[in-house]
């Protein structure tokens, strides 16, 4: 049985969890869960991260439309980083870009990868 | 100009960076660096972290030979992680895994996805 008490979360009761794309392998976002959001991930297949500005559950795309559908979810080896496969409805960025990780540094400067969907 | 102070650190002066190998798009670890390993993994090529454990730089793959080459590092929208398209040498994962996230939550119960490799 999975436990997400038996996780490794930091001071602040917080484990780091990487969004990837299920179909593409695109990293998307890297976000934050305390045990309860690990619980509700699984629970209901929506992918619900806590917010540290707001102190609060937040479902991925709740507001936005922009859910984040679990496929599947990875600990790593020291189980203090969580990887989610997922299937992201609309940009996962809330910039509008597809990904976060939309900045290349290259030779030095910063290059921008991605523009903000329509 | 990318300057490594312009990042968001936390309160220990640490980034989480994502680790990516570049040809296959497999997520393979999460590590922590501060300003100094994010300017030694741009000037060297070799992907260099700060161990938390041994409060000293990690570079990947020293003493393992299992190291990383930076393919590109890119930056997320709130500059508070990294992605590091890496080429990887041998196993990434401590455990002689692949990757570090070779366990996966299936109908409640952990799955082990990867062996060691020889």
């Amino acid at each position: 049985m999975f436990d997400p008490a038996t996780l490794r979360y930091d001071a602040a009761g917080l484990i780091p969890c990487i969004a990837q794309e299920a179909a593409t392998g695109e990293v998307l976002m890297l976000a934050w869960m305390n045990a309860e959001s690990v619980a509700r991930t699984l629970e209901t297949g929506r992918v619900t991260y806590w917010s540290r500005s707001r102190a609060a559950f937040w479902v991925k795309g709740e507001t936005s439309g922009h859910v984040q559908e679990l496929v599947e979810l990875r600990l790593d080896c020291d189980r203090d980083c969580l990887l989610a496969l997922v299937r992201q409805t609309g940009p996962a960025c809330h910039t509008g870009r597809r990904a976060c990780f939309y900045t290349a540094v290259r030779d030095g400067d910063e290059v921008e990868l991605l523009a903000p969907e329509a």
